[in-house]
């Protein structure tokens, strides 16, 4: 970390920084300039803020000189992280799809939808049994015995689940239950639920927040990984902008960024990142050639008459149209579908 | 709600259509326009989604005649909500002043800073016990040990407490402790804490989510109402732009349109919101203007060495210093400082 | 255009508004519906704001049924313009490029460029003469010189040039000079100079602003286009964000949305639209197969010393190394690369 | 500025570096600190882009250490300015009032609203000529036949005359006509018009973009500052957010802000910045509070049959209501209404 002190600071002034500085256990290597003075910290700077030093007058700006994730950082860890589950791979060179209702129904309505899904080809099956809505009104889905519903799915066609955790008080059912764990894009900053999860050992699906900036992002990657979990999947889905046209603005050079910035995989969700069912094709395919890891997909049976987010399901006819192509992309980047 | 159809809707298209909704539980008025149809949905319509109906492709646009909420609705509660906080009123032509530290550090820092408060006019003291930060690696508060403390100092100087809450699993110890729980801006949207402190009777402060609008902020609110709780108090903290000059933007329109949108009360956190220290007391100032039932300050006896928040804390003789001058302006603005 | 009433709205206040109504010059359909009345407008809305009757209390919504914008709708011209600019052909199944360095710096610059572009393959070669810098300190283009070294390197190469007009004192020379004239997303709204433009016949890039939406920016086309020039292309580079990582967030989503909105061709200018020069191999890709009709890309020697933009400019090296990857992808889209 | 290089940077890669920089005509002050090398540029850097050197890999990071406005930049001229218009101070201890309707619809309309502003108390008469309509079908305005309405209501009333500029070719009726010029939000960065402009010695009203930055707004004002004229008077009209209960999102604490970094008087307009009528009292007061030099309000005999922007328009007789609600503030505030 550098500071550099605004032209004109006191020897009185910049003794008082000094001294805060190595309160704070850090070393120092200061340099005067033509017209201002630089500080630069020795010692792992990743454990204080930004802004720790930015209520000192004479600090003109704060530079970080290494990313303060580290375990999520690619400087340390040069290879991709591959996540295996359950003998399936997510990242270096597979392309995952993971794809399911947004909520979870009924036995029959997972069940057909997985096989369905599994005849054209998936990797994972997910479903909503928690629904994060807005409304306190709305579907709040099934809970638990959605659960037990993706269960017989599963059983059923030998596709492994991934479901949405809301807090921490399922989370030894979720463990126990589902094969991945999906954070949405509301908890990404729900500490408390990072932590828990760090602790076990479930690969996790961690969706970018809202307004979510990258390094926010890994950063709750970084939550989950101190604590000892490092099967992360991130999960670009859109972020908040002025537009209103698509439900949100998706940000496929994220892709690159992430890749460039951790060694984690990173998968693209179509659905909620436009809004509408109709994009989904187009974006799935722009999201593989961006270098994604994989996509995450809503289908529906009937997606007029789901229980939520009908607007950007999917029908799994259309969704059978889309694996071809998909796979023809992946022939050319040199990537091959996990299905 | 109105559905308004495409120019050249088929009567079998549209057929479908009324079944659905019909199959949800409304009648419809039908209007057939000069170049449009126009379906009303008659019934409640909060329990539906906007997006429901927008899955048929002959649905151009879809309107909401109500808003979503209903207890939050100042159409169905004309009068202001008025929180009694042991004898202390927020709401009405009152204007609290919530003031203390970013985090609870020690017993003497945090009973001094709540004893220079009082001495200068305050109504609560907070002091985060659990704080919500980025990184892993920084402070991430004392835990329930901050409780005690903050305890100690209510007993010390008679100030009810104001803390932060971010889990269910210490919810009854916050009952217990704690006069006033702070929802922060990340779990504005974790709904399973909203509806546990739902099902209490204490009072809410409810921060608006780092990037949501004024009808999701108010859809939150409705989660802790629709359980019973209506001792809500909102708390406008700045919302995510384009902008990097401030940490945050502080939305002051925000006030005037909680005002007629709701009968709660709406206060403004100038420190978290602008992130500069020598910005609160302008922003404090303008907040009581704009209406705001009141502010929340960050005070710390030493800026330079909080353990977070530093560059937004003001000292307690700064914070003295703008007493008077809030004071002057609650003359001619026809309030009173609740202190 | 559709007036949802508020509940309650009384008959007086009604007359009221269908007076002024009647005074713009429209008739109405009324329906009166369980809770509520709708007031439907019948005649040409194209020409009245959405806000024209918001002033009115009882007006709780105003709804238009029709988009703005009719010479760039899609729905009264349904087949893809395509645009032909000296025999190569923007739209439908092609796929250009459009390249060259930020700013003409002198004539062998120009012309190295033009050359490597050329033999590695490009459609169009581009140039800055006038650039629009945040700063009047900066590098301001060489002007009208930088068109004459424009005009001989495509005396020497064959390929047609593009490059961006700031204001309309040098439009004639524009017109005789130029075979594309840029509209740089600063000027999206400059009206004046879209007017002046539209009285041409000369092919248009039009950029999007900085946070224009996907419907103000087709508004700035139906604005050129109202005054008979319909020879419009559309360039999304990137919108305005919190996210500062990239320069800008490359909206691709956009791609699909204005060819549901509009028959005009769009490209994307991935350097613009991240502003990262090794990002640019991946989100031209990413734009092909979100169904774009081309890409802008910025190519320099030697990016180190360029007067502008050295950050986000490839070398001809890296662009040579684009365009069978491009080629590969536009096979199986079924596009061809107009070079 | 400051580079500064990344770990393991290698000696040819630094030297090549510094070539670039000295090549450049800076002088340098390296200092080799625990794991990295920073290098200080010695020169005016204010003419370099930040973004100068970032094409060159082993620049970790770059940092300005001046700001790159000069003759804006409160550092380098610590008094406030003043403008005087005619005998009119906009600046220091004084608060303007411009008030006016959106278009100067006909002599009798803003003669009249010329006279009842006037008997409540004004600083300058505002009224639109030109307008910038979104849409080409709107009204446009009336063009310099407004001009001439405008100068008949400065005959009658005195009142100093304000309107928008939006193109070179009638600028020279502007300078003769118009007291203060507008720049509206959309030719903020319209860089031909600003330098046209900055060769006049007439004040400028110069309104923030709808999505600049603080730092991109001052660079503006620099434009017009490097030329010559340094009458300017900047305007926050609200910034473009995700939020769409308001028109846009008023940017308050830009007040302090700007005051901060810069001498100009600012001034805000609350009736652009929210969008809606019964705001603009409330924002007028916090604008007042919050430090700005002044309020821009638009006023229209009848709001409902105005030819736009009627939803933000008051009447005159909410106009004469707000003005003593202003003194009020002004007294406590120690500034004095400039009417």
């Amino acid at each position: 970390m550098i500071l550099v002190l605004k032209p004109g600071a006191s020897g009185q002034q910049t003794e008082e920084l000094l001294n805060q500085i190595k309160a704070k256990g850090f070393d120092v290597h200061i340099s005067v300039g033509h017209d201002t003075t630089i500080i630069g910290l020795i010692g792992d700077t990743t454990k204080i803020d930004r802004r720790t030093f930015s209520s000192f007058d004479i600090v003109l700006n704060i530079l970080k000189v290494t990313e303060p994730f580290k375990k999520a950082n690619r400087m340390f860890h040069p290879e991709d992280t591959v996540i295996d589950v359950g003998g399936k791979k997510v990242g270096n060179n597979t392309f995952s799809i993971i794809a399911g209702p947004c909520s979870v129904e009924s036995e029959s309505q997972i069940v057909e939808i997985a096989k369905e899904l599994k005849k054209s080809g998936v990797t994972f099956l997910r479903g909503g049994a928690y629904k994060p809505r807005t409304s306190p009104y709305s579907f709040q889905g099934l809970g638990l015995e959605g659960l037990d519903l993706l269960k017989i799915a599963r059983e059923e066609t030998g596709l492994p689940i991934v479901s949405e955790i809301m807090s921490t008080d399922v989370l030894d059912r979720f463990v126990e239950d589902v094969d991945i764990i999906q954070i949405g894009a509301r908890n990404m900053q729900n500490f408390v639920l990072l932590k828990e999860l760090g602790r076990t050992t479930k690969p996790i699906l961690l969706k970018r927040g809202l307004s979510a900036t990258l390094e926010e992002w890994l950063m709750s990657a970084e939550y989950i990984m101190s604590e000892g979990n490092e099967n992360i999947i991130l999960c670009e889905r859109g972020i908040r902008t002025f537009e209103t046209y698509t439900r949100n603005t998706l940000d496929l050079s994220a892709v690159p960024a992430i890749k460039k910035l951790s060694h984690l995989p990173i998968i693209v969700d179509p659905s909620h990142g436009t809004g509408k069912s109709w994009m989904v094709e187009t974006m799935s395919k722009a999201a593989l050639v961006s270098g994604a890891d994989g996509v995450v997909i809503e289908v529906h049976h009937n997606p007029k008459c789901a229980l939520s987010d009908g607007e950007q399901s999917i029908t799994p006819d259309e969704y059978s149209e889309i694996i071809p192509k998909l796979n023809k992309l992946a022939d050319i980047e040199e990537k091959k579908l996990e299905v």
